[in-house]
């Protein structure tokens, strides 16, 4: 994914806008989790097996959705100075220790022999 | 951000814990709206000048929970078979044609023009 | 429902402890929609069957999140000065207009003849 | 308030409307979470100032989404059997340990002597 190039057309969009004073970081959170709702509302009535398989109009949708919740993440990563990408791999790798791999024993799974 | 490379990571973090099962769409997108609120938590009750001027504790929280979305929002675009730039760029797209930039008379402004 | 027993005493408690500068309505349906997601976070990971079956521990949890979500929210009604009883039957027959009942020809339903 | 008129109301609509089917917990549960976003979407841009002093339209459509947020919370309760004043009461007790007074010396100050 090219980030330059999607951080300037976001970055462009609100500035020609007159809307980065609007983009507070508090309120930015707030915009962010209202487009997760409306993720949510796509799939709120549907069983698990309907989830899995979305008509072409509910899958356009969510598409749209997760777009926008993608551009409030980056934008929020913005104004913090946050490198979205070495955020992900450092929070994977705590991940990694949170819940370890244990091995039929109960013991942890040296990763390296794993591979 | 090299893209396919944290999507194994993720990819291989679930597998191997054989959370595959859990990950439909429905549940993750609740998952991201409950990651998206913990972020909002962090800023909930700052007024706007400290939610612009958080201390390195609550910056170092606010990247691991962006990354907990960022990880729940890369999940869904896989099992939804979605590429999240493509979906970004169409968004940015709409939102032009949206929200309009008007000149000083009320008339839209021509973007090539302004360049 | 008590309601004025529950208004003094969700009241006190934030005027003992000097909370209500904290109280404007914007950082209330923040916490709001926080305490909804911890509601939403029990059921995550959980299918339809599991979660109409909750055992005992996750009721009590359940138990808790719903009544964090109707502190705020009468936090909220009380900043406002909104009725809440009175906001609700509003609405429920907004939504009666809204969702009309039809018969079998695809006509609106008589509720008085009905009943 | 009167809260086994409202539990009627709400009742009698989902059941003439053959609703009943989808308010499995789980489903509520992100309902209610979703309309608690809808409540955040009329603040997310407002400065604290402007979301004390909410224009008249505004007032109403908070009205309507909190009523909408108070409509799943009941159908929560009666989906798991909870009493709503009692869960407050109950939780309002908790969060009286959780966070207790102190005095200027920080010692607890006594409830009984206080009053």
């Amino acid at each position: 994914m090219d980030m330059e190039k999607i951080q300037t057309i976001i970055k462009e969009f609100s500035t020609k806008r007159d809307w980065e004073k609007f983009h507070n970081p508090k309120n930015l959170a707030m915009a962010l989790s209202v487009e997760a709702s409306e993720l949510v509302e796509i799939f709120q009535w549907l069983d698990l097996e309907q989830a899995q398989n979305l008509n072409s109009d509910k899958k356009t949708h969510a598409k749209e959705e997760i777009a926008d919740i993608a551009v409030y993440l980056i934008r929020m990563c913005m104004k913090l100075d946050i490198d979205l990408e070495e955020a992900i791999i450092e929070k994977m790798k705590k991940n990694e220790k949170k819940y370890p791999l244990l091995d039929e024993n109960g013991k942890k799974i040296d990763y390296g022999k794993k591979k």
